[in-house]
Order: C-alpha cells, then sequence, then structure tokens
C-alpha cells in the first residue's frame, strides 16, 4: 500500500523524530554505557517503526525510544467517533520510556504525536512527566522548570495550562492518586499548526536537559531495600495506570499495533502487596504526599 | 442502610459462600503452615465482606479467599445497561485467587456469585481457571476432570458449555493466548434457579480436590532459574489480563469497590521483558502451546 500525499508538515515531524530519536539515543547510550538494540517492523495495513530497546544497562533496567509512522484508510468506527468521514490518513509519533534500576533515579516518560487527514484536517499531541520514588525534591523543581520555559517560549502562560491537563490525565483514578509528580500533557491541538509544530519541538529539545541532570546527580547515590521495595510498589502503580487509562496504550492493543512496542512502556519487574503502607515517618511515607497535583515551576 | 428483604435463595447462597471461605482457609492453612490475615470491611452504600489474605506462606507468596455482600439502589447507569428500572438489589460471592511461590504449582482462581433484584429477577455466575507454569499435563487433566464431573453431576453436558466458554472468556485478545489452560466459566444464568444453585455449590465444594492434589504433588519439587523466570513473565500477563479484559475486576474499579480487596489477586511479584521468548526446545517453549484451547477432560 502506498502513503497519500501527506502534507508537508507531516514530512517535518516525520524528519524531527527521526532525529529526535538518534539524538536520545546518542545521548542516552553515552550516560549508560550500553547500547540500544533495534527492531525495525512493518505494518500490514501500511507504515511501520523502528523501537529501540535498552534492557539490563548499567543506568537504565529498561527504557524503549520508539518512533513509528502509520498510514491507511481510516477505519469506520474511529472516523465516526471523530464525526468525519472515512478517508486517508497518516499518524507519526516518537514514545519515549524509561526505568531506571535505581529507586533514586525517576523513571521518566515522553511522548509526541501528529495525526493528520486527506481533507487537511491534523492534531498534535504529546507531553512527558515523571515519576520519582523518592522525595528529591528539587529534582521535581528542575524538570518543572525546564518545561515551563520550554512550554512558555512558544506561548507565555501555556505551562500552567498544560501542567493542570498533565496532573489529570495522569492519575490513577481507583486510587485517587498521579502516578509521578505529572508534567506537562497535551492532545486534539490544531489550529495555529505554526505554534504547535513549534511546540512539539520544543518539548523534544527539552528532553534532554529535563532529565539527564538529574540521572548524573542521582546515578552514584546508594539506596535502600525500602527504597527499592517501594520502588516496585509504585511500579506497580505505573503499570495500573498504563493498561486502565492510559488511551495510548489501550488503542494500541486494542486496534492491533506492535504488541511487544506498545507494552515496551511496562517496568521490567513490580510488586503488588496487599493493602501496602509505607513505615510511619519514612521518605517512602514522605513521597506519597507528592502523587498529588502540586506547584513545582513557581516555588 | 438497611437491606431490602432479599429472598430465601440469597440467604442460601450466602450462607454457603461463608461456610465455603472457613472450609477453604482451614484446609489451605494446614497445607501451607500458615495463617491467613482477616480484614472485614463495611461498604459505606451497604453491605461489606471479609478479606482473607496470605502472604509469604511457604507455599503460596499470596493469595486471597475474599467473600463480599453488598445491597442498596441500583444506580441508573446499571439499570439501564440491564434494561430494567433502577430498584434494590443485593450481590453476594465468593472469589479466591492463590499465587504459590514454586513455578511447578501452578495459580488458581476460583469465584462463585449471585445478584438479584427486588422485583424477584436474579442471576448466578462463577468459574473456575488454572493458570500453570510448567508443562505437567497430568496436572491440567486431572484439574478439568474434576470440573467435569463437578458440571455434569447437575446437568449432564454442562461442562463442555462451560469450558468453552472459559476459553474464550480468559484470553488476553491482543495476544491471541490464553492467560492458563482454562476451566469452567458461566454468567447470568437464570430460570432453573434450583439446578444454579446446585452448580455453584458443585463447584465450590470441588475446588480442594482439584486443586491440593496438585499442590501436594509438586510442592516439594525443585525448580530452575529459568522455570522461576517464565512464571514471573507469565504472571505479568496475569496482570494484563485481570487490569484490560476482566470484567470483575473493571467492574469493581470503576463503581467504587474496596481497591485492595478486588486487586488483591494481583501477582506479588512480575517481569515485563521485551519480546519475550522462551529457548528453543525447553519445557517453556513447550508450555506456550497448552494456553490455547485443548481438550483436557477427554483424554
Amino acid at each position: 500500500m502506498t502513503r497519500y500525499n501527506v502534507s508537508d508538515r507531516y514530512i517535518l515531524v516525520e524528519e524531527y523524530i527521526t532525529s529526535l530519536q538518534m539524538l536520545i539515543c546518542t545521548a542516552l547510550e553515552k550516560t549508560d554505557g550500553t547500547s540500544f538494540s533495534e527492531d525495525n517492523w512493518e505494518r500490514e495495513e501500511g507504515g511501520g517503526g523502528k523501537t529501540k530497546i535498552i534492557e539490563n544497562g548499567k543506568i537504565f533496567e529498561k527504557g524503549a525510544v520508539n518512533i513509528s509512522g502509520v498510514f491507511g484508510i481510516l477505519p469506520e468506527e474511529a472516523a465516526l467517533s471523530l464525526n468525519i468521514k472515512s478517508q486517508d490518513f497518516a499518524a507519526c509519533g516518537l514514545s519515549l520510556i524509561l526505568h531506571p534500576y535505581s529507586p533514586k533515579i525517576p523513571t521518566i516518560h515522553l511522548n509526541i504525536r501528529y495525526f493528520e487527514l486527506a481533507d487537511g484536517k491534523s492534531w498534535f499531541g504529546g507531553g512527558t512527566d515523571l515519576t520519582p520514588y523518592y522525595p528529591y525534591t528539587e529534582d521535581f523543581r528542575h524538570f518543572h522548570k525546564i518545561l515551563k520555559e520550554s512550554c512558555n517560549s512558544v506561548i507565555p502562560g501555556l505551562y500552567s495550562i498544560y501542567k493542570k491537563q498533565c496532573d489529570e490525565y495522569f492519575t490513577i483514578k481507583h486510587r485517587k492518586e498521579m502516578r509521578g509528580i505529572g508534567g506537562i500533557f497535551f492532545d486534539y491541538l490544531n489550529g495555529d499548526d505554526e505554534n504547535n509544530l513549534k511546540l512539539i519541538k520544543s518539548v523534544g529539545d527539552s528532553f534532554l536537559k529535563s532529565y539527564i541532570p538529574i540521572v548524573e546527580k542521582r546515578m552514584n547515590e546508594k539506596f535502600s531495600d525500602d527504597d527499592k521495595f517501594f520502588q516496585l510498589i509504585r511500579r506497580g502503580r505505573y503499570v495500573e495506570f498504563n493498561l486502565i487509562y492510559d488511551r495510548g496504550t489501550l488503542f494500541g492493543l486494542k486496534t492491533g499495533g506492535r504488541i511487544e512496542s506498545v507494552l515496551s512502556s511496562l517496568p521490567p519487574e513490580a510488586k503488588y502487596i496487599y493493602n501496602y503502607k509505607p513505615q510511619r515517618g519514612s521518605v517512602q511515607e514522605e513521597m506519597l504526599h507528592y502523587y498529588q497535583p502540586k506547584s513545582w515551576a513557581d516555588v
């Protein structure tokens, strides 16, 4: 199957995520000292992707930096849900998740995506959020400050809108708690596409400076069995979120996406304990308070 | 809040699951040498339950044998989905799951439930399924033979219907594989309530003889690191099923059930590895073939 004549904007996004994947993997390989493996895959109905995986690295126990670009005829059902007629579509995106071995280093997630239809409609989406396991609040502030700069350099005031949307989206609703300490989240952006393109580039370009300084600061710190146990419990919550609520994951699984790429976001190991409560006065108990919406960039 | 005047049948089911919980826990405590802990809980809108948990036992790394009985006014949304008017309802059930430490002993699940409305309508449901990690096919045959006797003693031919429904229900659809080797599954049974009551009692009464002989046969067997690794991967698949497809789990989480009781079914520990493939010619590779519908009681 051949792709319809996609827009120049699509080509720009595709080129951007392709070079971003390379840039990020190169930087992470330098930090970790371990190489990513690479799987190129094709989608029967049109398109494919490049899945890059790191496993059992010195720092990263498991991580994925994936790009994909798929196209074809929009299924009737999807068209109905968007209230448009079925037609050619193309979608591309980059998804990143890193699960460090050390509970002192947070898990991070980044996503950038673009979707367009042959009739000219298009949407941008994306976001990034941090899931720490240790109450190093200075790291949370650093992360949010970079995101604030990154969003507000495109349109002043954007950060606070997307920060709020992230707090809402990355919430484990049945537990009334976030999976981490948030970040930014945006979806269905259309209209000013020049700015939307600027935004996803700004978010993508900020990834390394939002995360690598935290990794470098914490990578040689010791941690206790309690720290590790808490991380494994929280990774279980991460699985709860991804399998019950994450729209991208569920969409991927239920529409015949490549399972191994979609589920590469799951942590390498997780624990599920009945009625887990951290010890009174422990850092873990303190950490639990931070899985609720808080202001991090303005203090 | 007080419960409406439930039927005699409701009282019978409630008494049955209460005594079954005691009977099963006593037997499991004897086999394992470890006691269950007990949490009695109340539901704000009416009713409550008794959650019995075993953790870090000699055999069972984690297990739950839970009963609950809830009542109140059926929410408008639920009434609509059943195409009836909102009214008083009462529901009770027993849910059991056991995750042994040894990969030579299968995980088991059992559920029995009864739901009735003030206007007299009622439904029975339930089932049991086995999730082994080692290709001891004689154990799978034993399990299914007990279920066959148990179902067919109520109505000849029932087993093959419920066996097929189980193969379909306990399937991880995105992977096109079952979570284990099946068992029996039935839902929305109404009509001949004498027989339906007999059925759930027959299934409940068969639990110990379907499972304990397998536990006793395998509990002292050694296992390798490969065996354990495979179990942890398959436990990850168990989580995938429970959080994405299991109707009871999702209903419980999304309608404000008691989270810790609902999620007590999750395995104590699980692994998620990118693109896992067992070694060629290994017992693990053989085991993968059995996560597809097969005839176990008739060979």
